[in-house]
């Protein structure tokens, strides 16, 4: 059974942090840590690691524990929606093991989480305890700043672990399972969040756009923007039509999009259908892929 | 040691043909076929397969005797240049061996096909005897129909092994070792096969075109055209390059490219650039893909 892990962490500029979330995850046995991304604009770190179920849950907790150790959100500004030093969690089969099965480790772990550190944990995704919660944007509503009166007000935003209070400095932490997803970035020219906005908005499934995509518009420290993007199915929504679309709704402001950029890993699955797209390839498959084919045969890698 | 074969047939109309040749292929054990590629048009096939060195050359030993007996040359009309029933048969390090370490295998190959076929063989690639037999285009000039004069009038084109008289049915084979290769087709959408013979001369590298490229105009049934492409080197020229330049040159004499082709198999690298390239990724790496990472710490597919 194979597990992924990409825990997202508020800290995206103190390198020596991020080597300690590293470092705590990578200590368990049996996980391995494939990548880590950092953005200072974002002040935000994604690590990506893999292993067995268990060992992937405890090096999880270690590196939450780091995180609360080490980051204070009430100083924390970035330009990245977050309500906690360690914001999400999702854990994501990747092989001999089904979403569903995932939920009990994901219960356990939040329930530890809140236990052993004291931050009130959300379930999300496939572990949700109710329909709306699936939704990582309906529970990180209001940000760090805004959880406590958003907990005050409505019942249905106190966590699923822990009482209706944030930790003090870590904020609250969302464990969630999830299929895989591609989180995909396209910089946009135009220093106006306004446009970057309207353009999520355009291209996201909510407002009437692509199947499977959740989007926002961010303002970076250059003084450009970026639509920040989560593909939930790239079979569905392939990664060229997202760019070809924010490209199109973009034109419409006078804006134009100067590159984009992967935020941890990509399915090779997901390139070979751009490849295959702007190529124009005929009867081209996963078939036609050398490695593809040498493993099928047994001669992988 | 892994070895590649990626030998090319005058036969891709009659699919039984075709089968056959697949199955004297797959007929020594330690050989896979990986993929097989047919093309009435070009009434030609490429059969891509491999194993041990050995195997492969007992494989591709058989495959050209099947051919021999298959094939008929003095009936065979296509739009792709040959010389014989098996027309060029060459082998690719893959993994543990080298190019020099497979001349020698080459040669007892094309040996071999002479003694007990009675076919002549040209060495080129690698393995050639002379600085210019090295290029195919080369040794194939003149077709099968020109070479029993071009080897009457030049002892230059005297086969390396044989006598300089061709199979009277089955011609002559090339033989040969090199690096792999991507053989790539682009479709234009003109009928006129003058200006897909000038595309694919400005786009080669010996009309001062891209490194590391060979390229032929070709006739479809269609009425349509194609430049032939083969890549040596994809770091060097990647193919959205080869791609854009055929659409630029194309577009001088007005014709328009409608798609393209990958013939037998691709390395997975050469479609992650095209991908990073289109998508216009920053801080793209083969790090960032999800298999190759998890083959890297051996947890692959």
């Amino acid at each position: 059974m194979l597990v992924e892990c990409v825990p997202n962490f508020s800290e995206g500029r103190r390198l020596e942090v991020v080597r300690a979330l590293e470092q705590a995850i990578a200590s368990v046995e049996g996980v391995a840590v494939l990548d880590t991304h950092w953005d200072p604009d974002y002040h935000r770190c994604v690590i990506t690691f893999a292993g067995e179920p268990q060992a992937v849950a405890r090096a999880a907790f270690l590196g939450v524990a780091e995180a609360v150790r080490r980051i204070d959100l009430r100083e924390h500004r970035g330009s990245h929606p977050r309500i906690g030093a360690a914001d999400v969690v999702p854990l994501v089969p990747l092989r001999g093991i089904t979403l569903a099965e995932l939920v009990p480790i994901a219960r356990a772990l939040g329930e530890r989480i809140w236990r052993e550190l004291g931050v009130p944990v959300f379930l999300y995704g496939e572990a949700a305890s109710s329909p709306e919660r699936r939704e990582l944007s309906f529970v990180r509503r209001g940000n760090f700043e805004g959880l406590p009166r958003a907990m005050q007000e409505n019942p249905a935003r106190w966590p699923d672990f822990g009482p209706p209070r944030v930790h003090p400095t870590a904020g609250a932490t969302a464990v969630g399972v999830r299929p895989p997803l591609i989180a995909y970035n396209v910089d946009l020219d135009t220093p106006d969040l306004e446009v970057a906005r309207a353009v999520a908005r355009r291209v996201r499934e909510s407002g009437g756009g692509l199947p499977g995509v959740r989007a926002i518009g961010v303002k970076l420290s250059s003084g450009h923007t970026q639509v920040s993007v989560n593909l939930l199915d790239y079979r569905t929504t392939p990664l060229h039509r997202v760019l070809e679309r924010v490209k199109e709704e973009a034109e419409r402001f006078g804006a134009r999009v100067t590159g984009s950029e992967i935020v941890g890993l990509v399915p090779e699955e997901a390139l070979w259908q751009c490849a295959e797209h702007y190529l124009g390839l005929r009867g081209f498959g996963p078939g036609k892929v050398l490695e593809r084919r040498l493993a099928e045969v047994a001669w992988g890698r």
